[in-house]
């Protein structure tokens, strides 16, 4: 088995730390990036991060983690809400899928309660900002039953 | 500040480690419990479980949170679709609220993907089995700012 | 006939005075089954006052008003929106049901707009605070056809 | 504070006493004016009554409201369903709005469950025939904060 | 196989005889329960009556009955349209459930036309008053595969 | 009986024959109101004549209708689809109401298939152009049992 | 052009004068047809009736009229909700289609209110019973431009 | 009192035994109308069977049935789901309607729940396969009020 | 494996050529089953045509397929919008369905864009007018898994 | 062609400047219509204003506009939402309708989102205040090909 | 007229023969161009083929079909659910667009069966899988109206 | 504050003035971006052009205007109705933006009347072809309190 999680980013999450931080936080995306690094090497686990504001290359991304990753965690930023292709693309990975947002969708617009990806995921984590980064590498080294090395 | 976690078990959930163990796993409530309590100790935080297949226990515990825990940590079972009454006595709890699922609900009937709960949640955790349950108290320790003390 | 209004009331409101009281206000419970006994008995009625937080005393009660009581007044709390129990035990009562809400739930988030008791109430209060627990009991008692005895 | 309440009553009311009497009751509009205005002395306070069959008038009145009246009472008959510019009209109006009906929306048609005026009233006052009129007016000197002087 | 079949019996039953008999007639429930028992003897089976308004005391019972009965009887009242807890609970029964009501539901107010327990039913039994209890009964024993002894 | 048929025309009828003729037709209001004028005559009953842009006018007319006339022929304009106080008014006639359209509403935009008056109306008659007023007539005249008298 | 009126008439109506009198009326369905008879002889037209129980000998006659009626009048029973086959085949007839009922459909169950055959029809006549037939035949006269011959 | 059932069978029934087996059972239409035949004999009733893939020959046989039957039974198959036509014609008999399902309707596509034929049955028997037909009979008898002969 | 492709025409298509010719062309459908038979001869492949306007005709040669036909193919006319009898019976046959359309039901009126059959259909053709006969044969071969012998 | 825009300001616009400022702005009607008429003076237009509370005097003035304006700039208020009336009177105006708004009808109220005007309108301006009367004018002009004469 | 049909080939369709064999088949996107290119060539037509994930690209190359392609034969994966710029993109292209997908949408889930893309197509070819192409060729084609070269 | 206006031209705005031009009007985009920033010149403002049918790189230019451009002119494209990556993007912005159609959504088919972007827009324009572009520019400049410097 593949030693690697894909991380993937969505549209706007290059924005973290200056956008809005009342909702998302202070945080830079790579800070988060940092930390998932770094929580995942606990697991002797690598972390390969993509990230874009075009759907498309989430689509190729998550494509091609079939032959690459063990897992995927994937913060779609708002495709959450409408692509359809990243779902089919998640779906058609053998691995577990994590969905990560850092505010809790259901305690804003009414909009964001549908996930097109949910379907598709084996767990989802919401609301912790920053820290849901460390939390989701910890749910996939779980689910790919992998212990701590540290 | 209280060093306590109260940990909400809602209906059916006894059941758990004999009812469809394919969807929910083989290990028993009192499992996920003690996982539950192991992690918090990490923590210097104790819990407090109150389990019940009654909704309104469950109201009476989540009303008396205010005065006694730091945190709620919440597996609602099915009330999770219909208990406005559990959502409204969560919501007059001050700290973080935290709603935990064994499995995905949105991989699941379409009737499972509304939860009332959600929109007076701090975060959510779903789809991770009984891990969920240390993952949700080391969120709950990371949204109290507490550091392991282990 | 009866010389006796049921007052019943629904899960959260033993909180009240310390929930949300920018919402409910800060008398509690107490307080207001105190004023609704002082207003019964300008009337000659007295009051039997019967709070849970479980949907089925709640029912016990409302069943069981058929032989004692003259009238229901009920402030449901969130059973309001889904306790079709509740609306089928107060509509097997026989003498007039009038509901009682606090604060004004239309004004409020939007699924607290629809009410499942209201199709078997004699008549509504809303939003009057503390005052509408005075004004129900006139209201009881003029269905009733009750004059002021003081 | 001014000392008067504004009375509102939409279409049809000046056909109360003749239309329907098994839904509406004998008495007539004049009946309740009459029965508001004397309650209204009750708590030193006068009541202006504006009735009309065209919407214009009560969006007139209700607008001119607010250099004259400290609470207004609406009694908005059809208009509760559909009458958006009414519900502008009185939102603009800073003191409280009592939304007053004397049959239960709730317990006839289904189309008469949605007010459009609900969300901007302070409170609500339905299914009570005639004595909802003098309920609402002690409601209005509740919210205005006066004592009876009598 | 257990000779025992748990019939269960939701909110506002006890009331039968007393309640708007014209819909659910005039016979009591301990009368439904002993044609029940009667009918179940002829098929050398015996019969476990829990009756409760409290949604809780049914999911206890309905989660209880996997090691002790070999069917269930459900007469869910109004927990009929919306009790997903006693769904879930009835759900993880590896027997045969049938819903069995007095009335026929889609003959009365259109919320009765959705149940929410119907989906996990063998089958279903509604609009023959008390004659249900012993069809349901025999349907019971079908499906288990009972002669009659008698 | 009154031998009064009160014809109600609403909004923007008196713009016909100019707008849009090839909905509409080329004949002016009054050349309609005279065909069903001289169509009344041959039954001995006399037309009165309500025309206005505006609701309350209408709301009026029907209103007074109970006292003088022995039927009511309608003919609503866009008013059709949302006016709820013209509904009632003239569910508060005793006497038969004719729902009359010049064109067929349901053949145009989805939102004309809706009709807030029909379920007050005893019958319908659209989509015959200006011949559907003499049609109304000889419909009017026929449930109140008039006999030609020419 | 055709001296011919098809009068189809749909599912039920043989029923006429037994059925439901207090909604149809007392008059069988060969009174309607000689009243239409006799009402298009004044205009020197024909009347042929198809009834049928089966939407297919609807479909067939429709289908068939191009070539050999001038106008059709469809009381279509229970088939104006659903049957898109038989509009379909009056959407082919060339000349008008007038779509008559003898009660209001929109005065009755809420799923009467829909037809799918008034999209393609010219005009509507409903809810004057029995005298439907008569209008129904003037209202075709009108559309062809036919003047009484009488 | 006629002692006739009359037991409709929809379209598709006739493929018992050989469509989808797993959902229908492997019986005859055959066998199930003789079981319902031997039922009913137990009760002095006999039985009449019509069985037709056509809708409308289920609605003249229902439509026939006023003056020959005491009581009808009817499997509608699919027809369940869109036979306004049918259920009108089950609305014209005057004695008990009993609709029967061999599978339970409420267990499979979603489409499957409504029924148009419910809000005109006496009562609903489903998903007890063959064994529904005798508990059908049984259900007719004793709405008819008729002891076992046997 | 039978050589046999059964053909089913709905309802209104035997006025093809004379119906709406710039929405279904102008050859009738004699010539589409020519067409369809003359492809069909290319793969060893023989047409049966079954062509009704009556629902049940269809439901009967679909559910006689069985042991008849290597594939169906089925142009449903407007019963593709509601006859689940179709769809039932078209499910029971168990070789492949193939829905076929002259036109493009997406690009008309939009109560056509639902298509009851579509699920029980292994592929649809639709928009192609008479080309898709051939096309519609081509991929039944394709299915059946049968090579062009010419 | 004449050189006359209608202004048309709908219910409670009166009100500008005191009701909600933090919404509307601080400007009077007043001040709005003087801006309308400065701008058009620079394209030799004249603007004629009619303001009513009153849904009949817009419909009246815009039923006139036919033979009186080039253009119409309607500012409806709440009437937006709902009157069809208005909309059936724009409709039969000739010449363009611009749709205007104070403030951005999307960023408010859900129920908002709805305009009935905005089928009829040739263009929407919205969400620029007292600015957007400048806007409008102009872009009359633009449609009306009229060049700045200044 | 250019002898190019221009191939589209939405996101994921990289994967095939990868990705959920069991509905998609084992045959790659480039033996689907191969068979396409191989059809077309008997049409003496050539095949121009755009793959991408990203909707830009095809967005893109629908544009410019005008100028260059006779036809267009469009897969669009997961963006014929909501993909409105790829839908005005064809709709934009004024020869034949054939919408092709290889499983049938309507037998998966629900969201699969709205295509946005549906109204602008000229046809729809859907679930015959790789055979889907050759078809696609040929209705382009015919729609082209061009005969087979060989 | 930055002297730029960011103006973003979504999917197949480059085919402006060849794609249905009765829709959209001859001009081409250049046209349009040439009259913008004439008329921005004229509030000594600077236009910077983003044009991509790729959502990412809207979405790439949005977010990055909070450090470049004081106000945002976006004409979405089809983009309009689900794009919310570029309304996530466009919320981020610290000044204001306009949406801009050249068409009149609302007039057109029924899913272009929701735009996901309107909630978080200033102000709307639409419907006024490409005078709009300088609508738009001078709309900007009065929200950035900017006055003509010509």
């Amino acid at each position: 088995m593949s030693d690697l999680i894909l991380l993937l980013s969505g549209p706007n999450l290059g924005l973290l730390g200056s956008r809005q931080p009342e909702v998302y936080g202070t945080s830079s995306l790579a800070d988060h990036v940092a930390a998932a690094t770094d929580e995942a090497a606990r697991f002797a686990l690598a972390v390969k991060h993509v990230a874009s504001d075009h759907e498309g290359d989430l689509v190729v991304a998550a494509g091609a983690a079939r032959d690459q990753a063990a897992a995927v965690i994937v913060n779609p930023g708002a495709l959450t809400h409408y692509s359809w292709a990243l779902s089919d693309a998640l779906a058609s990975f053998d691995g577990p899928v994590i969905e990560l947002h850092l505010s809790n969708p259901h305690a804003r617009e009414s909009w964001r309660r549908l996930s097109v990806l949910s379907p598709v995921a084996a767990g989802i984590i919401a609301g912790f900002g920053g820290a849901g980064y460390r939390l989701a590498v910890q749910a996939a080294a779980g689910l790919l039953g992998m212990a701590e090395t540290t």
